[in-house]
């Protein structure tokens, strides 16, 4: 692999209300996922938000989540499928409308949160939101976290998809995340995280702690935006994929199992 | 003219509160404005609404409002223009998403409430708000208050739109509504409103109850969903019109000025 | 027993949308439980409620539930303690200072929904919820759900309390709810639900359908406010109630263990 | 006069967004006007906020705004007079009740955003506000800004009452503040700020840029929370007050006409 992505969640500031640093972020990564109003972002701060990532030629993603401003949708939350399906398809919707108005597109889709981890372990819940988001816009790439049923579930679906590992995190033997209470669970030095996630890409797997590699799509590499260390990080990331002769560009999604 | 529209809001249910006899109205309207979520409708209403409009062959609007759910969009706010054309285009991308999720099509945009009012009133607002409509879809009909800034707009803007007057309201001599406080304001009876309308549709112009006839585009009529006497009034319309050889049927738009 | 309490959910309105027919209910009930605001309810439904329930010397209740207005309360949330606790402070102390201003007082705390629900499965989350109430108002009476974890609660922390059945719903062997997809689970002739009530007011028993009395502390019955046999029921147990020399009127509340 | 209050609006961070330095300022200030939930502030904030200025000596006061969060409370909304009553009550009586949960007070009300200016324009707006507040809390020291429609309102009312200067904006020889666009209408630099404030406390008046002194009830000073400069201009105020012999601490309240 000569090229992989970096992703971070960004528009998710609210009102008066400042979050990241997504001027400072977006002159790293290649993907940004706009948050979409419901846990955060509003129309203002989202055509804000996509026009400079537009400008700067980094990919505009829908990032749909719970509409739990106050928990930031991070709370789970229990819909009906049927009202799931549809609050995946408003959200996307909006960001389709947004970006089109600024002349930019949607390119890829990728769940928040709750609505993220709860699709990560039940494979019904993630059919649901990505049947529905690929009934608004077929051609949408679908960001998955790698080797979970979120993966299951697009590469049965047959659309366009790119697989998901997180910079700062460390896994289990089984692709699980180690639990975030644990020592090591999350990596807040950039000059361990960094190599460990050239290694990662070189071998096109998954290096868990303990436990061998696990061969993984590993198209994009999420990176955070908010804490201290985020921007630092991000960019310890990038310097080390590029020393190491890894292009860092948008993906450009693939189709079916790997 | 050989035909014309009837339009009714429609979607304005939310969650477990009812509004409107939708399924009713929808079998004698031949276009319907759905609300966004904003004033009223939540994304269950509008994909509820859209199908059963798309099942009957009824054109879809957007119907975009204030964010203000417990005024139902009827209190006058006042956004920085770059926010209102924000807040216009979030609401008509997530309408355009969930009717394509539907396999159904957004045909027309009509504003609701203190939207419209301000609107009617403001060409500069009146081109904020379609303005930004037209960005995210070039090719939509805009539903204009006949002869009221927000037809002088559409006109300018050279985007397809229909002209509207109301099937119950009075006329000035200057073509605005007769104060609601008036006596006559208001026309409660199916039996004066329904002959009056199709005299309106014949002359091509709206009839003041005090003056001459003023030529106005009567491409569609409004209807309202709530209240007692509304379904036996949008029900009386249409039968009158029928009975007058005038065909009930969804706009195509017009170009330009009249 | 010579007198029992009649309680239901009042001001559910919510800006335009109706909800209920509170005035008729009025006339039957002693308590309502008043919505604040979260779940249903505004500001100015609040108002009107209490200002109605206060000329009718109908005793007012704080109603508070999720802050979820599209779903009505009825949606699990999963909130942390402390959070839950501000939660129901808020909303009781809103409850507080609109019957204050309004002359009248609320004498009930009663919870809605999904976090009645679950605060009838799990003591923890009731005592967190009562034990912040009872910090806002120390003496307000505390309306639990007969022979459930609500009432194992209040028995310990002293507080005063009501218990409270369904008038509607039949029960299991244990006083759990026969499941509502189950025959026979919801009662809706008030022939028969009336004098059922009867004997279990003048037995202090629950009379589950199968299965031996089971000795509550039934101190107010739970009547619906919505849907077409709603008035009659109450209208039907109250009459039943008053026919057999049962007093109705609102409760004093009881203190510990029964 | 040998004291003064100083004031700083508080708790208006939400959900995971941070706004402000409120334990900074709750160090300098001795009346904390804590935001209800409606522009600002939630009820995991309020409580905090309360709990930490209770902790420091600080009085607490509600500060009610309009329901936009978005718009930070900040935008003008035209409510009729009942429901701007009702409003206020509810989000007074929130704040009542979540104090007296911590075990502190709720000892004065100041008005947010939009909603302050509004009301110091218009006497029959405040009138409403303030009357509607004192219904709930009828001991309650109403905050008002010197000189205005605000101050007649609660001279007339026979209420406490404390007037309030701004700490770093200019005034006109009419006692209203210098347009914020003109030059020197804000002041930035604590070492101007201060020893301008020492003088017209020590005056009893608002000293105008240009004009004779305008005698004023100068019984708080408001400081801001938010910026760069704020804390430091917060502190030189503080430190020049106490230097010219001046106590900070909060007040107590005045009633009737100056």
């Amino acid at each position: 692999m000569t090229s992989v992505d970096l992703n971070a969640d960004m528009g998710e500031s609210f009102g008066p209300w400042v979050m990241g640093q997504d001027a400072d972020l977006l002159e790293v990564v290649s993907s940004a996922n706009v948050a979409c109003g419901f846990h955060a972002g509003d129309w203002d701060v989202m055509a804000d938000t996509m026009a400079t990532a537009q400008a700067r030629g980094v990919g505009i993603g829908a990032h749909p989540g719970f509409a739990d401003l106050q928990g930031f949708g991070r709370r789970r939350m229990h819909l009906p499928e049927k009202s799931l399906r549809h609050m995946v398809q408003y959200q996307l919707g909006a960001a389709l409308g947004m970006a089109r108005a600024g002349g930019a597109q949607v390119r890829h889709l990728k769940l928040h949160g709750a609505l993220s981890n709860m699709t990560s372990e039940d494979e019904a819940l993630a059919e649901a939101c990505y049947g529905a988001a690929l009934e608004v816009a077929p051609e949408i790439i679908v960001m998955v976290l790698a080797a979970t049923a979120q993966q299951r579930v697009v590469e049965r679906l047959g659309c366009l998809w790119a697989g998901e590992i997180f910079a700062d995190r460390a896994y289990n033997a089984d692709a699980t995340l180690v639990d975030r209470r644990l020592p090591g669970a999350v990596l807040h030095d950039p000059e361990t995280a960094a190599p460990r996630i050239v290694k990662m890409v070189q071998a096109g797997a998954i290096l868990p702690e303990d436990g061998a590699p696990i061969p993984a799509a590993i198209d994009t590499i999420c990176l955070h935006g908010d804490g201290a260390t985020a921007l630092p990080m991000a960019r310890a990331v990038r310097a080390g994929l590029e020393a190491a002769g890894i292009t860092v560009k948008a993906f450009e999604g693939r189709r079916g199992a790997v």
